[in-house]
């Protein structure tokens, strides 16, 4: 692997860590909201978009075989989930969304630098 | 491993994927109810109680040394998500709150035979 | 979601954690074969594959929308553990070759259905 | 929780990951050493620890109630982690034991004064 392609490694594995953290604390805070009803899909993007950052940091640290497509995965659903927390004005959902955008896009150029894409 | 130990954990392996099943399936509907605002509870331990027993299944297939604890602490999520679905009506809570029960039960019983207890 | 891809979606999971069991408990074997230097492919495969059986099996009882996109990746995991293993006359690594070969063409079936591919 | 209780957690939630890659990075190097026959219970230890370091860390991030006694359960595999590796000279064990130990610390840290202990 190539020392550009490690170092993008390296941070899109912070950045996917980061956005786990975001969107829990989103989901935790969401379920806590007195308009709930209008932070479904948050919820359950947030959840998904954990697990799978979670999951893409785990398999790149263990230089799995898939962690090219599980980035592009990965950038996937970064940036639906961060799509529906920037429609909100709640402090956590704003974090959030940024979170999630800078590790789409983290994920992206490493997937491109694997050759996933 | 005595043989009534294997067969514990082979019951309890299923118990606990039965549950990540009901857990999950109780969730995603969860999220879907009308009265989202009384079923926070519910969401909440529904996630925790599934992401707990997707670990200890995994951890029993490839029996981890901490199969013993991590059943002692899937039979607690168990418990508790079993006793909040058990509060509500839902056909999705009521099948969720018997397979958090059995599972509890059957993560005890190995526990028990794994002298984690 | 159509009936049959409700039932080929039950079946997947099965497979899957099926699956998941097989290549711990292949893993686990390899790790106390006399000959682990030739079981070095067996050992990383395994766990790669049990681990994303496990995530994919997970996501799908809680109908995300990567399960098609996890299925795929899923199966090819399994196609690549499943060849690994068949090259061994270990009776854990006919069994995950069998689980894994499965696991693959149910995954497949499955993304196919859900118009992954 | 107070404010102390929330940097003790901060700082453990990093350790685990620390961990987590410490641990994944000794295992992929241990499956390539030429006396893999001596890495037996690196391997298997390696994987156990970043498995729960990892699971132990998202717990967290989502504020589960399980977290306290999570972190007491992967205070516990780090210190057997830590050891198993603290025993070889390769390079990659020694980075992983000094992480072993420190999640180690941390999380017993954490577990005491969310009174788990």
């Amino acid at each position: 692997m190539a020392e550009a392609t490690i170092k993008s490694m390296e941070s899109c594995i912070e950045d996917c860590l980061a956005c786990v953290k975001a969107c829990n604390e989103c989901y935790d805070a969401c379920l806590g909201e007195t308009h709930i009803d209008k932070m479904r899909d948050c919820i359950r993007l947030d959840r998904e978009c954990a697990d799978l950052c979670a999951f893409t940091a785990h398999a790149m640290t263990m230089r799995s075989s898939y962690r090219g497509e599980l980035a592009l995965l990965c950038a996937e659903a970064c940036q639906r989930c961060g799509e529906a927390c920037a429609k909100h004005e709640h402090e956590h959902c704003r974090r959030c969304a940024e979170a999630c955008f800078r590790c789409a896009e983290s994920c992206l150029k490493l997937a491109r630098e694997l050759s996933a894409l």
